[in-house]
């Protein structure tokens, strides 16, 4: 049985979609936000503090696009990864690591220094540089998406689900009225999809006693 | 033929050094830092105007961690990658999507905020924040080398080689002072490789007549 722990909304959110998508038996465990500081008891479970936390067995992993490529290589065959062999493998593969270390990164600087710190040690120009930044690198999924009804191999894969985080995390820190006409489109098929939705739902059930990063939001 | 534009000591350095790992022929393109504003014909052949960017036939790159897996998967097999049925897969994957995502971008911001924006746009607090955030994710290093020789599946990786950038990265802008006993010692280990050799001399050979951020740091 694979054991997830999770903050609603957090980046662990990519491993739900993805165990949702693939149809894998798992144990969600909902931690209030942030976990170091309302959940002290998780640090001896993860020294870094941080969701995801995922354990299949004896692998232990906390890299949320890590996780995806984990569950469908480890527990396929399935469409949803790519092969070695695809023309689209490289494709994909970039995808999956400019999901965390390109697009989503610069987003938590801008919940961080825009809402998250208290008001002295906040920095609009912080935010506003990172912003800047994400919205640049926004553009090469703006042009794929222009292309193609998903970011690579001519179907919904992995790719989909660990950027398509990336765009719900924008739209919940406010920075989803600046998507280009495609990603807005794309982010819309995205959330119209089965497994998108039980995701959420999932997450809602088990998380409604929990506090979130969301409540920390200005309105 | 592998082609691999880079800027001397950049992320891009990764892929530089698996290449020499694997002993695959590669053409080095160099290029001014940052070639956005020194080198601004590259932003015809990479519109984000990042560096890596790795073109391989039809196949087009520039997360730097995601390429050295795909050089290992693709172009193996080899040693360096871990099998998805090894019992270190997850593991293995953990640490390739961890160098970049969780190690090394908050190092770009301690750089950035500290040493390449003009003065009036520097942020000591948030440069602090990312070092103590880097130095904090770097515990997992230090646990990990305390107990191997390398990061997993006992034995050199890829995993070896992103991560090992990122060390690289730390003690150029001055963090390394802040490495802990394994940390340091896993260091001076990667460092004697030759393969690491081979991939400074090769970028110390090509980008001798171009400016690095090195040459933007404080002495």
């Amino acid at each position: 049985m694979i054991t997830l722990y999770h903050c609603q909304a957090a980046r662990s959110f990519r491993a739900l979609w993805m165990l949702e998508e693939l149809g894998l038996p798992y144990e969600l465990k909902m931690l209030p936000f942030p976990p170091r500081v309302f959940a002290k008891e998780y640090l001896a479970i993860n020294p870094l503090g941080t969701v995801p936390l995922m354990i299949d067995g004896g692998t232990r992993m906390t890299e949320s696009s890590g996780i995806c490529h984990y569950f469908g290589t480890r527990h396929g065959p399935t469409p949803l990864v790519v092969g070695v062999d695809e023309p689209g493998y490289g494709d994909y593969l970039n995808w999956m690591f400019f999901s965390d270390a390109t697009l989503t990164f610069p987003q938590t600087l801008v919940l961080r220094y825009s809402q998250l710190e208290p008001e002295e040690r906040r920095s609009p120009q912080v935010a506003a540089d990172y912003a800047k930044w994400f919205l640049g690198r926004l553009r090469a999924v703006e042009a794929a998406t222009g292309q193609a009804e998903t970011l690579c191999a001519g179907r919904f894969t992995a790719a989909d689900v660990v950027n398509g985080y990336a765009l719900r995390l924008a739209e919940l820190i406010g920075l989803g009225k600046e998507f280009g006409p495609n990603v807005a489109a794309y982010w819309a098929r995205l959330q119209q999809r089965d497994g998108y939705r039980r995701a959420v739902a999932a997450e809602d059930q088990a998380g409604a006693v929990h506090s979130s990063f969301l409540s920390l939001l200005t309105p």
